[in-house]
């Protein structure tokens, strides 16, 4: 959430050169995205966001990511569109960083969302699904039922730093998961990180789709719990069923669910859950004090994941 | 350069609920200004910056700084224009800091000015110092003077850990300054901090003067040199008397310098050089090592100090 690499007027006119953009009229250092570098640009031809990929992302994967924008972009969904210079390249770079152009979308994140936000969201979601149906690249789900073996492993007991028993809790609930983690569902590209910091509305209408740098290929439906977690409970974390409803209920206007897809939601939720609460706890006990990103607090989605483990069946979730 | 203080969405909307501003359209943190939070901020009716002011400006001396941008931009100098809310208000708070909207300016920073920088900027400092005469609010020059003393008290001979000898260096600079330091030369608002970080150019054509958090009454002829210091001088602190000679005459083109400003000019010279010296050497010495600021070398500022030392008067910078 902060400039890490800092572009002087030099490095960016050069940069240019090679786009037919026009002459630059703006140019600030904002805010925005995770471990990344980006730029509010604004030319005689429009307003962009320059990235400056820091060490998070791996560059060997950003041509699916950038790919996967343009395809999306292309099939209609508000994603910023990656920019090309004469030579057709939209991956260059910058200060000895991949860096890439891509346009400006407006819109605010919503800080509450409304019921309003998760139907609108529950559309776009299902478009995104529908759109990248034909996206050729593949990326592995790095944060799947694998992946959190691997957390496990690297935060072990001091799980119970944060809270007695914690570690001991979620092997138990890795196993129970990994042994019943559903196979065979629908199947494709999933953004897989899309909290309300990643989506945009102008006034109650979604204006954008941002941050794709964990999309990846894994059951559709496993995106949609992940937007459930994120976007379906109140702050004191109690679960808001009718913004569940309004989200799911969008999101079949546009792709009907199967029941495969809808027995497996509460196992999915639970797995998505896992993983959030896996990575933060990671960051938690991980993070280095003078850290620019401040880390968010794990016990959000143990207490998610309780939810989850309670409910009787996918009906919890305003499924008719 | 970073956001200190977060504006989440809701306390967004709320704060502009007394404005005419229309409906948000985007709203990015950015990454300007010293110790300050800013925000771009987008509407139906035009593009704005919100600044929440944090520790390093004094509350008290708001009004002076939002005053003077209000009338220097209707005095038709290009800096930013603070909006005002239906009662007339332009200083208002947001989460607990005082807070203001201000019109968003076109433009970049130079990293490297040319002459034709330094000629567009002796135009608009002139104008700045022309429009503002009649500006009604004063605030002293905390950092003159008596501001050197304390600065110079507060770091001693810690400053020989960065040169050996500077400490001693310094308080006789000092003391040389302080003896021969000039009265009655003419006085009005001045910037005193127009750096080309404070400078927007669209091309080669200035388009806006920002940051107005030092500004303060005091010579006019201080905030040429003050200029001349920061613009003037190549990265390896080599003098470039063409550079001074565009700031100077295209100032005088707005406004003559008296015959005793123009004698005064390396004095002033050598008290801006130590004024950024002992700001600097404060930083260096205190700022700890996890803060977002990178502390700005000192000796910069004492290899230039060096140079107006050296020199036999004013006709070094390029005065016919």
């Amino acid at each position: 959430m902060a400039v890490y690499t800092p572009v002087e007027q030099d490095d960016l006119l050069s940069f240019l050169k090679p786009y037919d953009l026009g002459e630059v009229v703006a140019f600030k250092g904002i805010a925005e995205g995770v471990e990344n570098s980006n730029f509010f640009l604004e030319t005689t031809s429009g307003r962009y966001i320059l990235t400056l990929y820091e060490k998070r992302v791996d560059r060997a994967e950003l041509p699916f990511f950038i790919g996967l924008m343009e395809h999306s972009a292309g099939a209609g969904i508000p994603c910023p569109t990656p920019i090309h210079d004469r030579d057709g390249r939209a991956l260059k770079e910058l200060n000895g960083r991949p860096a890439a152009i891509v346009t400006f979308l407006r819109g605010m994140s919503p800080q509450r969302p409304r019921v309003v936000h998760c139907a609108e969201l529950g559309r776009a979601l299902a478009k995104f699904h529908t759109a990248s149906a034909d996206f050729p690249i593949q990326r592995p789900n790095n944060l799947s039922v694998d992946g959190w073996a691997k957390l496990l492993a690297a935060t072990g007991d001091r799980a119970d730093n944060i809270k007695s028993g914690l570690g001991e809790e979620l092997r138990e609930e890795f196993i129970n998961l990994a042994a019943c983690w559903p196979a065979g569902l629908p199947w494709g590209v999933i953004h897989a990180d899309l909290f309300p910091d990643n989506v945009f509305f102008v006034g109650d209408r979604l204006s954008g789709l941002i941050d794709f740098y964990f999309a990846c290929n894994d059951a559709l439906a496993y995106d949609l719990v992940i937007c459930m977690n994120a976007w379906c409970f109140e702050r004191d974390n109690s679960f808001n069923v009718t913004k569940a409803r309004a989200l799911l209920a969008s999101y079949e206007s546009v792709r009907t669910l199967t029941e495969a897809e809808r027995a497996a939601l509460p196992v999915l939720a639970r797995g998505a859950c896992l993983r959030f609460l896996l990575t933060r706890l990671y960051d938690w006990l991980n993070h280095s004090p003078g850290a620019l990103v401040t880390p968010k607090d794990p016990l959000e989605y143990w207490q998610k994941l309780r939810f989850h483990r309670g409910i009787t069946g996918p009906g919890a979730y305003g499924l008719h």
